[in-house]
């Protein structure tokens, strides 16, 4: 009796899989077998032209390979044109790899290379052969030169790999509660997709395994497992093994196949989902909605799927910056004509003579000329600006925490690290070329630096007053473009040293290569984009020296000063013109403009005769062959991190910077959508847990960020000398007098021997005492020229608020981690309820299965209704 | 043919047991299946006294549960003394609930609470029986007033349980390598457990499933699970759901029936392990040695072995800061005599008179007396401090990352977070209360220093020259120690009402409430025993006023000073005093004296003359009822971390910590050896990945730890006053003139009056200017007694050094983060060997299986010799 019942437990389902296969290896022999199989697995013979099957049209294919057959007339009779079909037969299958070499030493010595790439493609097949993968080889048929290798995965093989793979599978329905309210609300912000209407009910998942296939509804196999899944479990493990264990360790990180996925849309199916995907998705007209991401990551698998999500949430995460951000712009508007200090600079009785600021050719000029900066400065430097500041540091953690936080809900422990210690020389070799890069990188920064102070002499040279008082704009302005430019060319050029030096290194895994190229990319594209910000936050205007003592660079040129209200203005600029510069170029030259330019150039290679008449005729596979292939998601990934670098680091400087990311980001969605809709080929589905290393990324400047923005207040900004001089100097507690107290007064006699200005009656009155901006000690005091205890009450103070803040964002950043779980509340609940479920679900069989082993009774209550295949 | 094979493939043993119990379940019924049973499982009947089984010699105890019984001539029969064997037999099993409000309603009020009592003991025990475990009483048999609760665990009900909790059970042997060398040289400091004699092979562990059992070695069903298995597997799952199910979530936290398991060795392999356990760990004289981390993890289960593991390491850890906290200490002693600060202050020619230390009685005094305190002061003052803290912050990050990183082994998520949404009234209170007691230690701390000025006062007003001379030292000592005997006190008192803070909460889960009272405890204790350190460290001295402009408190007490060269020395007196006493006292005290001050009580409540007799007839578990209740590990790892602040918070005023703390440790270690071996029950196996919320603490204790030690090195030390006056100041660049330069001048007609000292002319002549440890203007400038020029740039220089101290730590702890991986490489090349095997034996029983599907073979090669157990 009990016999009967075992028969009951066991999965059945594999013993009928194996007995069709082992009948399946010989379809020739036995069509009805094969007819047999065919309408078990709900599917009826398909007509061999349809596209994805094999010839015989009843083994779907999961993956396609090309290769390039450049002798198309080859002697070998092998390698004919007609299709070739591998089936599983590992112990008839002689190999190919003995009778080579003599075959191969007859021909040319131009044959040399394509027959050693034969050979490794031959072994290649034939691993995939001992992993139960079944092939049909297609050359040159239609577009001459290309070969294709059509892989079909059998119901076996993709059993066993999903049970390796722990892949999750669905098992029964559940209801779930949706808040029909927040349904309706968000309705219009829904991409029409038909998935997400009414989702109330869901599978629960569970990891895939052959002994517990009475879980899963395998009714009909075809579509149990997807065409991701498929070309996914096709892809990954036999591939990595195929590559991997003949080659030794040595060609991993380059695969000789080449093999370019061209699946995109394989079936009906997902044909219907890439119509869907171009209307909802891929479209700037549904710029406000939300991206289908169930359906993004159904086509294109988990890592591209990924990577949407978290570019959607992270925009999504902008808006609030970006409202607050122009909240405290507009503050700045209207508080201008309440901000004493520059009301006191552009205030004419404050009769100022400030010293000239450059040798000889300069003169003395009025403070109230500078009016208009000071105004404008205030908009970036006032008090809300700190405010900003620290808004953005913890809208930073919470970024990280809430929504960035795809790499804690797995359970995988992080190892994104990268060690040193595996190869000490070629890591010194590569240590010493990044320094070198950098030392690149800070030349090039003095380079516009000495563009700027020389043209700014050149300018001051000519004598039109109209013109000059335009000089510090233009000149600002053009260096900012200067450097934009240097910038987005070396940053092509840093790209591609990376690439090299990661090359040089031999990284033992594609995973490894994939952390160190990124590593080193963004250590070099960083430094190259930041390096003339860090420049104008924090040195331009410090090292100066002071009149009659000024420090001089390359023989004559003194050192750029800043304008009177400090350097904040510049770098407000400096980071507007790099953001929007680099977005837009980067944006609209690279990425629409370069691919279109290499489909182009792909498609000119056929004859231009043939091909309307092959677009007709072409399978989608051969269409496809003409697309871009994918390169992987980093270069959108490092553009983004970059964008974050702009948007977080000097946020104190510049409060608009999250404005132009969320609408640069807005674009930036769809035209990658399109992108990857049309211009490229379908990647491989990659199983993706997190965004990897760079969440590890993102984290660091986070830290960075903390300790930049602390310093850009305290350094860059003049908010904390007006607090000390509100609280320790000035006489009515208010800001008056606070633009004469920054001002120190040197005696013009003290100038150096031809360094004082020629035309010095410019202003028309003898000039005896000028006003610098420093604190030292005046001309007529027992220590002239010194650091006036200001000076140190000052530095003090601005050192005290740098740690002040440091320790107080740390403080609150780690506060709101502990504030917010790292699994949100309702995401907790229904893993936990989903486990109860499970468990209980495999509870009732436990008690199934004893009550009709203690009582006897036939009639077991099954769970889910069974196909009855057994029959 | 293939269902012959089905049979094959599929672990009959399932089968087997089904059939075997559902016999079981009417043994008296069928004694010859009993008997089948017995001896299939290699188990010959016991006899009934023998004491590990139940009355019918067969099942064995796993789990023994005691309660109260308060009148054991109870009326009700059901309670009866005899043994009452459960079954499992569900459907059978009347619901006792329904009887008993009847009979208690009969029943008089007093006995209401046992009815009580016993109502929920049955519901209890209905749950367990339909957990599937068996059940025996024995009720007041020689123990008056003790009932126990036996329970065992079906061979069905363990796999299943086992399934659930993904156990890891070994499957077959595999070979490692053994470095040779290193276990030669290692050989005297390994216990003699012989378990690691030569460990060159080792069990691949799979998570146990029942249909994968053909991996087992099942051959002897009895030890397959371990008696530590078995009894964490009734105690887990089974227990919780029996308790939370039926009280709905009011009653998780305080378990009704108080089960203290007793099972200290039910069976003969765990007494013999006891003995090792107590020859070769709880033992002094071993102190050298490894302890026997498997045989303690085998013994107590994983979470307490993962305690002894972490101290272990963590002890090793600071033998090597131990060291360097040696070297410096020494360093400090050799140099002592080249050290020109106190050679200057112990010089007599530098004749310089300073201020009275206190009003009125106080008078003059020569610099020249306080030399001692100047040069003990240097021997924790000197430049190898900040290298010392440096090492120390760099250590605290290995310590954490290599030895503590007990957690990242694992693949959990950390969820050891404590969020504050649930409650906010209770939170509110409880915030209030916190910040009460915060209040509480503060306002004992500054009853301290108020004691500290009075006396200080007082035994100035005696005369007696001798006597003044050690009044400082004396004063200094009394105040420690009163400090130290407060914080005992009040250690325990936090104690009790942060249990009582947590009880009120009433968190959802154990693992909440553990949490909750650990974090409570922790920041209650932590503030106990920090406070006065933190006030010598930082407060101390600072916030006198100056002379003529002292700040008094409560009237007429003047704040205290620190002596001339800074609050260091008195720091280090206190740290020293704290640690040691509270480690001495709070070990002897506590941990010996209480625990054995029980258990004589315990044992007094049975009759002296029968407690012989009962010695020698009592079973281990009921001699076992006398041992003290294992309260868990929480106390043992807050004295330990209230260590691990000592020794890293101030390491820069206290370099010898590292040392003390070890001294204790290896005490510490032998000490709770014997406590776990001797004096209490055996704890329940609670698995456990990591150290949970103790890693989270000591994580955040480490960063608190750099910002301090930074505060310390700048503000406490007079380090960077030195540096500023060597590099700014100094004439020749040497540290001559350093103590005149930080001495400022104040001109005795300005003292208030008043508070002029009464004995002017105590030093023999008048003083017309004395000077006194500050930065200020002397009173002949034009801003008399203001802070000078030198005050705001050493305040600057200290506040730069504590941004860049704590920055290139930080940035240090991230480079050695990156540099030392997670998991060791052998440990991760391991951990992807025996995937690796696993992947390859799965792949050869594919194969072998497919074989014989295709071929027909019908001798199958089996991976290992199953018993042929389904004859």
């Amino acid at each position: 009796m009990w016999r009967n019942e075992k028969y009951e437990t066991v999965p059945l389902d594999v013993k009928g899989i194996d007995e069709d296969n082992s009948k399946g290896t010989t379809d020739s022999l036995y069509p009805q077998a094969a007819l047999r199989k065919a309408q078990q697995g709900n599917e009826r013979p398909k007509d061999p032209k349809l596209w994805p099957y094999f010839q015989d049209g009843l083994r779907r294919i999961d993956y396609v390979l090309t290769y390039h057959v450049q002798k198309p007339q080859s002697t070998r009779k092998q390698s004919a044109k007609s299709c070739l079909c591998f089936k599983f037969r590992r112990e008839q299958s002689s190999p190919p790899v003995h009778e080579d070499p003599e075959l191969a030493a007859q021909e040319q010595r131009l044959d040399y290379h394509e027959d050693d790439q034969r050979l490794r493609r031959e072994e290649f097949e034939e691993n995939l052969r001992e992993m139960g993968l079944e092939m049909e080889r297609e050359e040159g048929n239609k577009i001459p030169g290309v070969g294709f290798l059509k892989i079909h995965a059998p119901w076996e093989v993709l059993c066993r790999e999903a049970e390796f793979m722990k892949l999750k599978m669905p098992t029964f329905k559940v209801f779930v509660l949706v808040n029909m309210f927040v349904q309706k609300v968000t309705a219009t912000l829904q991409p029409k997709v038909g998935e997400n209407r009414v989702e109330n009910e869901k599978y629960l998942s569970y990891p895939f395994s052959r002994e517990k296939q009475h879980l899963f509804d395998l009714s009909d196999r075809n579509s149990f497992f997807d065409s991701k899944t498929r070309s996914s479990i096709v892809s990954t493990n036999p591939f990595r093994k195929a590559f991997c264990l003949p080659s030794q360790g040595q060609f991993k990180t380059k695969c000789h196949l080449s093999p370019d996925l061209i699946t995109k849309g394989p079936d009906v199916i997902l044909i219907l989902s890439l119509q869907i995907l171009c209307e909802e998705w891929a479209s700037y007209s549904i710029f406000y909605k939300y991206q289908p991401i169930g359906l993004i990551r159904k086509y294109f698998g988990e890592k591209v799927g990924l990577y949407f999500a978290w570019l959607g949430v992270y925009t999504q995460m902008l808006i609030p910056a970006a409202i607050v951000g122009v909240i405290v712009f507009l503050y700045g508007c209207v508080t201008v004509e309440d901000n004493i200090p520059s009301m006191e600079v552009c205030d004419e009785r404050n009769n100022i003579t400030m010293c000239p600021i450059c040798d000889r050719v300069c003169s003395y000029w009025k403070l109230v000329t500078a009016c208009g900066t000071a105004r404008a400065s205030h908009l970036f430097d006032n008090a809300a600006t700190v405010f900003f500041a620290i808004f953005m540091a913890l809208w930073e953690i919470c970024a990280l925490i809430l929504h960035f936080c795809f790499n804690s809900l797995h359970t995988h422990p992080q190892n994104v690290k990268l060690t040193c210690r595996d190869r000490m020389p070629a890591y010194m070799t590569i240590i010493v070329m990044m320094v070198f890069l950098i030392c690149v990188t800070l030349a090039i920064v003095f380079g516009v630096v000495l563009y700027r102070v020389s043209i700014m002499t050149a300018l001051h040279m000519s004598s039109t007053p109209s013109f000059r008082t335009n000089i510090r704009a233009t000149v600002k302005t053009t260096a900012a473009i200067i450097n934009l430019i240097i910038i987005i060319i070396m940053d092509e050029v840093y790209g591609a040293i990376a690439r090299w030096l990661t090359i040089m290194e031999v990284p033992k895994t594609d995973k490894s290569f994939e952390e160190r190229l990124i590593f080193k990319t963004f250590i070099l594209k960083f430094a190259n984009a930041f390096t003339p910000i860090v420049y104008l936050a924090f040195f331009r205007g410090r090292i100066i020296g002071r009149p009659g003592k000024y420090i001089y660079v390359m023989g004559s040129y003194r050192m750029e000063e800043c304008a009177h209200a400090g350097c904040l203005m510049e770098l407000c600029i400096q980071l507007c013109i790099t953001m929007l510069g680099k977005q837009l170029i980067q944006n609209n030259l690279f990425e629409i403009g370069v691919p279109k330019l290499k489909k182009m150039l792909r498609q000119r290679k056929i004859d231009k005769k043939h091909q309307e008449e092959l677009d007709k005729t072409l399978h989608r596979h051969e269409k496809d062959h003409f697309l871009g292939p994918f390169v992987g998601l980093n270069p959108e990934y490092m553009e983004m991190i970059i964008q974050f670098g702009m948007v977080t680091l000097f946020v104190a400087s510049f409060p608009l910077a999250p404005l132009f990311a969320l609408l640069n980001n807005i674009i930036e969605i769809r035209l990658d959508a399109k992108k990857f809709v049309t211009e490229l080929r379908r990647p491989i589905a990659v199983r993706a847990k997190d965004i990897g290393i760079w969440y590890t990324l993102l984290r660091g400047l986070s830290k960075v960020a903390v300790i930049v923005n602390a310093f850009v207040i305290s350094f860059t900004s003049d908010f904390i000398p007006r607090l000390v001089y509100q609280y320790m100097y000035s006489p009515d507690g208010t800001l008056h007098g606070f633009v004469n107290h920054t001002l120190s007064y040197f005696n013009v006699s003290h100038f150096q021997p031809g360094t004082e200005p020629t035309e010095s009656m410019h202003l028309g009155y003898k000039v005896e005492v000028c006003r610098y901006k420093d604190y030292r000690d005046p001309p007529w005091s027992d220590t002239p020229y010194e650091f006036s205890r200001q000076f140190w009450a000052i530095l003090a103070a601005r050192l005290a608020f740098v740690i002040v803040f440091q320790n107080v964002v740390m403080l609150m950043s780690d506060f709101v981690d502990w504030l917010i779980p790292d699994i949100p509340k309702d995401i907790s609940i229904q893993i936990h309820n989903e486990r109860n479920l499970i468990v209980e679900l495999f509870m009732k069989q436990e008690q199934g299965k004893k009550y009709r082993n203690t009582i006897g009774d036939p009639s077991p209550q099954p769970l889910r209704s069974r196909p009855s295949s057994q029959a």
